[in-house]
């Protein structure tokens, strides 16, 4: 028989070898904050506790909350089945104070996942070892500190180890580096990195009803990026991406919960590095009221149904940190040399919006195709079309549409259903920038709710960070 | 700001760089078969028409039934919302003859998908060239052929180039190469070939009622392949994934598209090289009844209602027959050094089981360390984890195993939600074969079904092959 057309494709796969770039370092995006730009009333650190094995570097961050009133807390947590222990953990300690905690303790290195029985004790002795650094008031009676974890699942934690760095930073120890100063945040940001190339810490000053507030917060993720997160206990959830918020606001626990929910779907819920839900994903956020007012009084607690409008802007200014924080986390994904927006409009329901923006956002074609700037859209239409919707699409409405980030003309080369006589120049123009915009419009009208994800290229750099990830 | 920890970590992500090795050779799956093991009553042939810019490369595939007896035909279509032009005719064909067609033409290198107008004018000009090639009966008005493109979505056919090509095969022209040996089954075989290393043909010999039967098929496939596919009219699919299966037994139309049904969700709809559905999946099979009995009478029509027996030896020896076919597109997968059986037991129902096996066998983590060689079996616990089920799991009845292919040992890693102390070495020895089972058992009791994913892993190769598809 003759071989002679499979040989030729043999040897278009074969033929030569290819070496990795190298991705560029990411490290510009971590920059100093001024300090009267942080929150009052914390104390932060970042420790080597020795989960990771090389000196120096930070493997447990604590964070606590130091305002004399009571702190509110929020949290959003992974769906997946295989909740990690310290997921477990945080929700129960949650449950138990009724939206009230004051610190977060948490390990890199080790994620504590898929660990049994004495998974669950390592991860209640770190929250038991942390309320420990907390003034003890004469009505706390439960715990007052949640626990994350994030690395390599299936091994157990050091837990000798991580307890005596926490205890390291008991009251009148020399070992105690707890501070409020921009060096002190940025501890504990980096105590936060597995793969990361860079803290990701970020902060803000808000306004309302004329007093000002400060938030800040840092998050980590690389790979196993693509969560899908909801409040406590509605079910299920996954990806390692882990991020603490902590403000100076008086907030209601069951506002915070509610403002938190909203900023998490529309940040990290729509982020992909590889469309891998986590086993620990966990977003944290503390309201400690330690914010005064112009005279110096408490500032007066913010709530949904006492002052709706108080609530929005609280609601807004959380979205758009959270986002800021979880674009940082795309930007640093696994091998990544894109920052790519997938804008989904014009569809049935926003769900359907998200759903279709996720599917292409984690789309190993159109991600190899990103990498190789190549404008192959036709992989763009493929992965929108898999997603299952609440109703049916018309591919004669539908319209591609590449837009560069630096404000040139923007590259129709889908119109509804039929496709344009693509310029491949300027196709590839727009494709070798580090930003740009991948638009989907279902022609559903200009009403319908838009959804945007952020994502990022698929590599080399990803196989072999992956490939070897445990050595 | 000091960055040591953001440089260490810098340096394990970009410090070296790292050659691509060539993925071996699997042209050895490709072996020349019997000529009495291919049905009787068909004619084919692969022709170079100039869709691929190479000489030699066939392009264009050629299948008709001469038998004197109707031929029954059944389809799956890809589920995706954006059906390729070749999906919406062959639905269309299908539907006006009521499960009737007798011939098939396909095209390599152009997948007609997301072509609007054009597309459907140019998918229904192959089909009426191909008509042309059949004997007319009296009694056929409508169309008889049904097509198949795959290849670059959102370009139009070279359609005259592809109707030349057809038109070569008519009844008397000096060009004519249809056959029924070995050469024209593969030249078929060769002409749905796209990133393929090599033809995927098989045949095979069956009886039913003490009456021979002879099957035989090709399909094609090597990226973009997560089929999920349907019988004709029930909703949208996707993945180019494309398969001709032909026989010569009799059977009833509505009982050869329920066989169909069964078979391709236990063979072609459960396998994953990179989680894409495409919009063109289609997978064909025509009955055209020429076989005969000892005596050389034709042979009697299975249904299922007259006769279920027979009809279930039927599904069965399709089934089996999809099964293996499906196999060599993933042993073929674009970039693939591992073929892995994903198993998923004790699942409250099947249909979780597959959605289990389904999150596993596309996970980017779990395929990026099958290529490591590492046995990181928590990645494939929170894959397992992200699948939405109709009940909870229960983690402390989980366990996962790596079975061997070699007869050897399994190597259990997770017993009942604990994990066990893994001897590395003895991992990395399974996980250094080609072939190797991932068994989960989710310890729901034997009595469920059982799910299998066929999938491979994830490499440098597939990142290159991928990053410059069209060029």
């Amino acid at each position: 028989m003759t071989m002679s057309a499979a040989s030729r494709l043999v040897s278009k796969r074969f033929s030569s070898t290819v070496t990795i770039k190298p991705t560029p370092s990411k490290v510009h995006h971590h920059q100093p904050l001024p300090s009267s730009s942080f929150p009052s009333g914390y104390l932060l650190t970042g420790i080597h506790a020795g989960v990771k094995k090389k000196p120096e570097i930070l493997d447990v961050g604590i964070i606590l909350s130091t305002s004399k009133r009571p702190t509110s807390a929020a949290a959003c947590f992974t769906r997946n089945a295989f909740k990690a222990a310290p997921v477990l953990v945080s929700e129960q300690v949650l449950a138990d104070n009724v939206g009230k905690a004051r610190a977060i303790v948490l390990n890199s290195g080790c994620a504590n996942a898929v660990t049994g029985k004495q998974g669950m004790e390592d991860a209640w002795a770190m929250v038991k070892e942390t309320d420990a650094l907390l003034e003890r008031s004469a009505s706390s009676e439960g715990h007052d500190t949640m626990v994350m974890s994030t690395g390599v699942i299936g091994q157990t934690l050091p837990i000798s180890k991580i307890l005596n760095a926490i205890r390291s930073q008991q009251q009148g120890q020399k070992t105690r580096s707890l501070g409020n100063d921009f060096s002190a945040w940025e501890r504990a940001a980096k105590a936060f990195m597995t793969t990361d190339t860079f803290p990701k810490l970020r902060s803000r000053v808000f306004t309302i009803n004329g007093n000002e507030y400060r938030m800040a917060g840092m998050d980590k993720g690389a790979g196993m990026i693509h969560p899908n997160m909801g409040p406590p206990t509605i079910g299920p959830l996954h990806a390692t991406l882990l991020g603490a918020i902590m403000t100076d606001a008086a907030v209601s626990p069951r506002s915070l919960q509610r403002a938190l929910t909203y900023a998490v779907e529309r940040s990290f819920n729509s982020i992909s590095v590889d469309g891998e839900m986590s086993t620990n994903d966990t977003i944290l956020l503390l309201a400690n009221g330690a914010a005064v007012d112009k005279a110096g009084v408490d500032v007066k607690e913010i709530d949904e149904e006492t002052d709706p409008a108080g609530f929005e802007v609280f609601r807004s200014e959380l979205t758009e940190f959270a986002i800021d924080l979880a674009k940082l986390v795309v930007r640093d994904g696994e091998g990544a040399t894109k920052f790519v927006t997938v804008t989904v409009k014009g569809a049935p329901t926003y769900e359907d919006a998200h759903k279709i923006a996720s599917r292409v956002s984690t789309s190993a074609l159109v991600k190899t195709a990103l990498y190789g700037e190549d404008a192959n859209w036709g992989r763009v239409l493929a992965a929108a079309g898999s997603a299952t919707l609440s109703a049916p699409l018309h591919p004669d409405r539908v319209s591609v549409t590449f837009v560069p980030s630096d404000g040139t003309t923007p590259l129709p080369v889908l119109v509804n259903g039929e496709p344009e006589k693509v310029d491949e120049d300027r196709a590839s123009q727009i494709l070798s920038l580090e930003d740009f915009e991948v638009l989907v419009d279902l022609g559903g009208g200009d009403e319908a709710e838009v959804a945007r994800y952020y994502t990022c290229d698929f590599s080399y750099e990803y196989v072999r960070i992956n490939g070897d990830y445990r050595s």
